[in-house]
């Protein structure tokens, strides 16, 4: 499937079937996410893949927005050193959020729908994870194969949000 | 191109040719960035897409990652209410990073290299793009045509990084 396809056609999944993902197709998506840029070659991502149906059950109790109890989630954790910067905390982020993108992208090609989630029970999830001290989870992907078939969201426009050189600029075809 | 290829293939370019991006494969990037899930569809992310030689030099001298001026920027930045908590502001990044790679990915599919970076003197950026007081830089895509063709970096093995069910279970193919 080409990128702008997957890109384009990508929705994000709320409603799957119980058929559990294939193991071989759970480490193509971390194989993804694996080969995300990472700010300074970095590579603080971690990932917890959960797939027992008691950690499913246990992450979702302590994640508000997501609404059925998927068949797989992957857990997107940062070892993140105890004097880090503002600057660092982001950089570990934007590469975690990067690389679940990845994992999003690759999944749709392969007929797995996901979606991404940043609310959770932080301290919940550590538990539940059983993360050392120093990592945290910073998104929760989930996954299953879709029982649903989503539109399109609304959009804004290309003019309602781009410019050309300046801001205010509105960006002309 | 399918997506793993895309994934797999992608690496970040820090020296391009002169040759400049045609508009409407800028476009098609602003397309790709426009299809990223948005946490509650908020779409915070705004666009400014940077081609006149003398804006390029400006962003380049205040964003000290990039050792080259490229063909084009896009800065990915983010409209943030005033009372943004952290979550939010959290979101917004995550957001506009999962965006980045949407136009990262679609420019490696159409043969144009990229590489993101978040480091950069935000105000002196603010400055620059002339952005209003509720719009921050998130995130700074450099492109061009490559004039470099690097090796993949060494990455860290899945077992190193992945966990089954709990952290510290090592990921077992």
């Amino acid at each position: 499937m080409d990128v702008m396809e997957a890109i384009k056609g990508r929705r994000s999944i709320r409603q799957f079937t119980d058929e559990p993902i294939e193991k071989d197709k759970l480490e193509r998506l971390l194989e993804a996410a694996r080969w995300a840029p990472s700010g300074g070659n970095l590579q603080k991502w971690r990932f917890v893949v959960v797939t027992s149906a008691s950690q499913r059950e246990l992450v979702k109790k302590f994640a508000p927005g997501i609404f059925a109890v998927p068949t797989a989630f992957i857990v997107i954790c940062a070892e993140v050193e105890a004097d880090a910067n503002e600057w660092k905390q982001r950089l570990y982020l934007a590469d975690c959020s990067i690389a679940s993108q990845n994992i999003m992208l690759a999944a749709y090609e392969m007929g797995i729908g996901t979606c991404v989630a940043l609310s959770y029970a932080k301290s919940a999830i550590s538990e539940i994870l059983e993360l050392p001290e120093n990592v945290e989870p910073m998104l929760v992907v989930t996954l299953g194969y879709p029982a649903e078939d989503p539109q399109p969201p609304p959009r804004f426009e290309l003019s309602e949000m781009a410019f050309e050189e300046l801001y205010g600029e509105e960006w002309k075809p």
